[in-house]
């Protein structure tokens, strides 16, 4: 399944796949009080972008992003949510793929697939940092996290789409229990309050967000954390909602 | 630029078409207390869908959905919006396929591309009932309102797209001032709670409806509507944003 991996394969494989149609996720995962997202860096190129891939015939579209993501990070339950298709005529441009594709020694000739126009399917993945194993694909240096506040320039339209994809986890921040599936399996509450804080890119009041998360009645309170001070420990929590979707 | 309007061409045309995507607007309106859609019939089928269309090599999704509802409505400036992608691999089934296109005399060959996979992309739009004015396309007899209630049964996934679209408008109704597109110039709070109780389903309180209403800041008070006993007429009311989005 993994025709990404070989580029040869892969190059040849377009008759197998779906024309004009990728899917370009953005992974999010939290760690250090930091949201971050994946890029992959190819080679020889320093050109970043999203972790993509494309679309078999035999695959329903989000068989195709499941694919991919797991390919990405190793893991196959992931929240995964379809959130915008990117169509414009331009958004991509040919000298930026010949430029990708030059490190496995192919030359793209004018009519090859991979130079006709795309749209890409925009995914969001939600992700336990701590759980995924980064690995890059066969056009790919490195697969790694970067921090949202300090993302390289990215090829074609893909900041567009890391935009378009926090707007969404913004609007999403209530009903989708987002910190279910960024956050490790027990965390503090400084914790959580961190994680919306940084979705969000502004302070939170603490009292008033502690409020509003135990009011919602998905905290389990357990034992405290065991740090240097006992006195000052703070409560480790857990969702009480199991942790797939 | 009707390249759909003419059978003929439009087979010919596949190759100025993006391959496999299609865009299958819901399109909205309100009229007489009743949320409807907008269906074509396909000639002698008795086959109904939505009022779908192919995206031109040199258009943006963006403008070939402004093109298809122009087509479909005779209105250049709808309110309209991406709300998802439908791409599961059986989605549309050859036989239907083949059944719409009997009418134009068109017999597809197998490995036609009109009997390929497609993605439709969905795009729902809110448009004023009383300024459209629909229009059948050259496969159909009709392009008809229909009570969202009572839709007839239709073909492939458009019963799935038309329930997303409609997931999608409960959710935006507060925050897209979808009544603001659905109604004519000047109406009712009588005529505004109607139109949200069809979207949402359910019955609202009217004490409350009409504080919430007016609390939000966006409602101009008019004249009394003149009707029999003016001592109970109804106050008219506008929306004080501009009616373009």
């Amino acid at each position: 399944m993994n025709s990404e991996r070989s580029p040869a394969r892969f190059v040849l494989d377009g008759h197998e796949l779906l024309p004009g149609i990728s899917i370009d996720p953005v992974i999010f995962g939290f760690h250090e009080g930091q949201l971050k997202i994946l890029l992959l860096e190819f080679r020889d190129t320093r050109l970043f972008a999203l972790p993509g891939g494309f679309v078999h015939e035999t695959e329903n579209l989000d068989e195709a992003a499941r694919r991919i993501l797991a390919d990405r990070t190793g893991l196959r339950d992931i929240y995964l949510e379809q959130f915008y298709v990117f169509g414009d005529r331009d958004r991509r441009d040919a000298e930026t793929q010949r430029k990708i594709m030059v490190s496995t020694g192919t030359q793209l000739d004018d009519d090859h697939w991979l130079l006709r126009r795309f749209i890409s399917i925009g995914y969001y993945a939600l992700i336990d940092f701590t759980q995924a194993t980064p690995t890059p694909d066969a056009l790919s240096d490195s697969c790694t996290w970067y921090d949202l506040a300090e993302l390289p320039p990215l090829i074609f339209d893909h900041s567009a789409i890391v935009r378009k994809a926090l707007d969404t986890l913004q609007k999403n921040l209530d009903d989708k229990l987002v910190g279910l599936n960024l956050l490790p399996e027990t965390f503090t509450m400084a914790d959580l309050q961190r994680l919306y804080e940084t979705i969000l890119a502004r302070p939170l009041q603490r009292t008033n967000f502690q409020r509003k998360m135990l009011s919602l009645g998905i905290l389990e309170r357990l034992e405290k954390k065991m740090s240097g001070g006992a006195h000052k420990a703070p409560y480790l929590y857990r969702f009480i909602s199991p942790t797939t979707p």
